[in-house]
């Protein structure tokens, strides 16, 4: 079965609208799913971004918001703009790395998104994080614990560094077996399609 | 019928690609297309950026160069990079101007696009621009002095001064009779929409 991985951070919107809609699209074509989440602060801030760009660009920001009204209303999708924008997703970022050698990074994943972008709630906080592991029958103080620890620390550091590696500058992206990477949430059936297409 | 706005710089390879299929997708919906040639560097510069985001910001260049080699291939377009990228188009924008009084607007606009990025060639260069004019039968000398008079430069200055006015931060842009701001090629089917949708 044909893989695409699915880079993500939980901040961002576009990432949201994906992570909503790719288990379903891929199902349909036969791709299997690998999550990767990672964090794109430290690469916006190599390239002397201090916050989101929709913040640092208000125009553009003003349309984004716009644009997410439009694209959820047209997909029946609740939309609850976050208190915080963009969220600070250090923790969140580092359960999904602990979910995804325990198997559940996908049901968490949407679980945090759904949170932030469908109840308006800031997921940097400790007790949303802790309501949404116990939500999913997980140990919530033992996994938070463990995401404060040094080897999910440097997990998730070196994943930072193989998103660079992949000449990633934003999220959602999706890079296919053969390395090609496609850009937002306007780009996840291209990218499905490729992984079906391109020889194994 | 409705109209749609169209809001284009020509040194956008994304609008590009809308000019090169909005008039077939706006026939087959009923509606009428509003060429808007404007300036996309003044609204850069006031941001901070002096050239295209896609050579300030090298990883987002190089996906957008394969993002556009893979859209181009789907849609049987071809393209060829243009030897200077982004062209400077403050003559080719003025001369459009001049077309949408004088009727020729469309058909001129695409043929800039289609020397710029489907031939490679120049389009800041006086030749390329006067070898357009005549292939379109006009009088090439007597419209490239009109581009360089008092009224039309005061009338691109107004234009990217609209733009702004319509908090427009990229090309191609589209702007809905009730003033919905759609950005991108990958919005243009949905801008369409919305016009059809609106009430008049």
């Amino acid at each position: 079965m044909p893989r695409l991985e699915f880079w993500y951070e939980f901040a961002s919107n576009y990432a949201f609208l994906s992570a909503m809609r790719i288990e379903s699209l891929a199902a349909a074509r036969g791709v299997e799913i690998v999550w990767r989440p990672f964090l794109l602060g430290p690469i916006f801030r190599a390239q002397g971004w201090t916050t989101s760009p929709f913040n640092l660009f208000p125009a553009k920001g003003r349309h984004m918001r716009r644009d997410m009204a439009r694209i959820a209303a047209a997909r029946g999708l609740p939309l609850v703009w976050p208190e915080v924008f963009p969220a600070e997703t250090l923790t969140a970022a580092r359960l999904a790395l602990i979910g995804e050698s325990a198997g559940w990074v996908a049901p968490f994943s949407k679980a945090v998104y759904a949170a932030e972008f469908q109840e308006g709630r800031d997921v940097s906080r400790r007790e949303v994080l802790t309501e949404i592991l116990e939500g999913l029958g997980l140990d919530a103080p033992a996994l938070m614990a463990e995401a404060a620890s040094d080897p999910v620390r440097a997990a998730l550091r070196a994943r930072t560094e193989a998103a660079i590696a992949h000449d990633i500058f934003g999220a959602p992206s999706f890079v296919t077996p053969d390395g090609e990477l496609f850009w937002g949430d306007d780009r996840l059936e291209q990218a499905l399609d490729w992984c079906v297409a391109a020889p194994p």
